[in-house]
């Protein structure tokens, strides 16, 4: 087996906004330093949790650039650029290319439904103009749209799509990842929990925003798999499951935004029409991460 | 009954581009000239059909104009203002107003699934910045979120969001609707392959990009409910039904824009990643055109 | 249009049982007469609402003379006789025969789900040994299996099965069938909430349990449909959607049984482990009568 | 932790008909024997894979004394006794129990849809009745309801339910007992292709068909798992998931029935309407046993 270019804990940050609406960017580099030096294996900007879709070119470029500065090439950097259309998707990837990201992952945004054609093609026509690696990102319950594993086999056949990141949440999908792509192309779980199912299925690392609030928890979770230590990650799964279940079910923004309050940090503020946690939820998560000791 | 606004066939233009992927502002007139000319009740521009969330501010702006100044009053305005975040729903709303739409449509776009509170302060948000009424629109296969009936009940009481598009394509939401909001509340069908249903039920207008097509038939459903001869009305349904299922099935943008160019209109281009119908879909739709005497 | 064999309201009665956990024949009996008297156009016993997967042969066989000779030939009778095995719905099918039954239906019922062939050599089999017409019917929410259209045609094409039951609801189907098995195939509806979207499709009868609480108002409706009055319909049917509604959520057993007893009928006893309706779903049902004026 | 009553691999036999379609009982003793003598830690005729819903009571008692006879205490032994009726659940569950069941297994089959309270007292009623036993199952796409882990908790409350089997194949599913029942409840796995994500989440044991066709591959999994050994444990289910997947999709008794057979076994026959494997599949079946060297 080719050894994969990420693996572990793929950490993604949040977007925080000030009180006028603008990114706060020193505090997004604040918080990308936070999960750098909590021991996260690559740093994942404009993601779902960075909310994305919800902001302007101007935007994504400033934040693009201060993930990698802050960064600093101490781990691997992996940037969101997707988009609805062919040509901004093109756009923010050679942006990210050239501000030094380590690879891009694309998830195909859909309106209207793609074909399965107009999906390859979208991707053909990206991954031509730039010559980092490629993670095609399969989320139905965000992008809209179900790449079959047939599909992701296609798209797997354009030199610099090396990665898949999956996150239906069914680990049956891995299995057959595992089974037809081979060994050699690595997978990546991004439904938080399912963390131990995917790894158990040979998953090559574990995209996630839980290392802004528990990175201990999350890391303990890889190192036992690394030792195959099943039962060990057996019991520091289950031991922070119910906070993987609570920032999955509230939306991942919001729930980090809360949680980084609750540990004593600033979380920025969100963006409308994203509203912070209610309160009943917000105690939810107080009693959630006392329980862990936080 | 209050006279609802809208009544009848509210027709959906298509945004053509040209070959260098720009917005073909004069085929687009000539598009919406034929929907006013044909006997259309209404025109809305930037609905899905018109490919809305792939287009820039810009675009959109300029598509708005050329909308209202084409139609020049003949008939009434809806035109779509939706956007990811409330900030830029907002501004869009003021546009339309401004250019002289009759009202807006508005889809509570998510990318991040919005609980129901979210939704409401985002269409307060823009309710209270203009004074045209709003149709709220709910279709969880484009839009990513279903507004329940209770939710949709709620909005209702903003005072100028008056009106309720229904696309999810279950005639049983229509009936709830029309049960629990009252004679008083018009509502609008979505849903192509269920328009002989919606009318049965109530609706008071058909939200359609078929008039592009077969605008006669459209309006030949309408009079025959008008005139209560069900057994009329199911007749020309049937004849329609096999178009009005293709096109869905398809992709309106895909679907409108072959469909003009086997009746010999121009089409214009669509924007990257949609693409234009396969071989196979296009005989397919020449058949279903050939079979209507078209 | 060749005239369909059953036309109109066809009405299910429930199986009432004694304190013994024994059919009551003579109750049963009773029940049929009120459903004849108050004009119903068919009567069908061991359907779904019969609760027929719950009985013995013996009960069954009881109940289906008992139901054919209380009708006596004033309407049709279409007899359940679906079953697991071939063989038993076979002699289930050959007992009705032979005890008078116009007709029989039969739904696929499954536990392992059954593919296409074998629901055809299924109803062939059982088709082969009767000379009666047969309704195949389809429900996958309580026979577990959903026959596409496709399935449905390959059935027609067997000589004495000649109508299909549709209840899952979805009005689209019912255009399907229109469209793809012609006019000389009568389909009936099944689906309760979907009445007035069936007969606005061209269905030749509903199959019911309503009419042994709204007799009037479910003639009514078809009524209106027979004069082509559209307006009429929509106003009958709205006026008892939330009956409709409601015992299909609670089951029709159950509602029916209480609805009989909340009009100062017997209703019977249920089987286990089906129970009778809690107080609060009581309260609501009497809510829903006495709004209707019962 | 208390030891759990059954561990490991629990085996299901078909049920096997001879061409009169009456069950071969010395076929079905030889295949119970073949389970055994292949080192299964227990075995479970008249489940799902047993036909169990399409045979007579005296069939299934037949069933029953001659597992229970066959197996003589070598292992222990787990009878199905569901039936749509309390009162006939009640009888095969006494039937089983004085055969010598070590347990009994119960799915609350449903033609309706059965409410929390009603399947409560639906196991209340048989456990107060027998001292064995009782395992609770889940598995919507056979038993038509699918128990929520509340109502499984409210299940776990009566004395004799002491253990659960999920099927829904929603490796969620069994996080959430693990977490919510403590380590006390021991939970099985009903789901061929989540066995290994199963017995990662911490199952007690894996309730399969599969043995019939591959005893071996199937030890091998759980012990891996018993010598925390999650890399063997991965290697060896990757290597029975085509086959485990195949067993599921074509239903457990056809492919078992057909299994036997391309491994020079007895088969015995399908009851109607069951029909044996295509030629197409089988040759699939033939072509996954023959990659696994048999």
């Amino acid at each position: 087996m080719t050894t994969p270019l990420f693996k572990g804990i793929i950490a993604y940050p949040i977007t925080p906004f000030d009180h006028n609406d603008k990114v706060n960017i020193p505090l997004f580099r604040k918080q990308v330093e936070r999960l750098v030096v909590s021991g996260a294996h690559g740093i994942a900007p404009l993601g779902s949790t960075g909310v994305m879709p919800y902001m302007s070119d101007e935007e994504k470029e400033a934040v693009t650039e201060a993930a990698i500065q802050q960064v600093g090439k101490r781990v691997l950097t992996l940037v969101g650029v997707s988009n609805l259309t062919t040509e901004r998707t093109i756009y923010h990837a050679e942006f990210a290319e050239k501000a030094g990201a380590t690879a891009v992952m694309i998830i195909p945004m859909s309106y209207w439904k793609l074909t399965d054609d107009e999906i390859v093609k979208h991707y053909d026509a990206v991954a031509s103009r730039i010559s980092i690696p490629i993670m095609a990102y399969n989320n139905p319950a965000t992008g809209g749209v179900d790449m079959s594993p047939v599909l992701l086999k296609r798209l797997l056949q354009i030199p610099n799509v090396t990665m898949i990141k999956e996150s239906t949440g069914d680990v049956q999908r891995m299995h057959y990842l595992r089974k037809e792509l081979g060994n050699d192309v690595a997978f990546y779980n991004g439904s938080n929990p399912l963390a131990l199912a995917a790894f158990a299925a040979g998953a090559a690392g574990w995209c996630t925003a839980a290392p802004n609030l528990i990175p201990a928890l999350t890391l303990a979770l890889y190192e036992a798999i690394q030792r195959n230590d099943l039962n060990k990650a057996r019991e520091v799964f289950y031991q922070q499951l119910d906070l993987l279940k609570f920032i999955v079910a509230r939306g991942l923004p919001r729930a980090i935004k809360k949680g980084l309050e609750l540990l004593g940090e600033d979380g920025g503020e969100l963006r409308s029409p994203l509203q912070s946690l209610s309160d009943s939820d917000t105690a939810e998560l107080e009693g959630i991460l006392s329980a862990l000791g936080k």
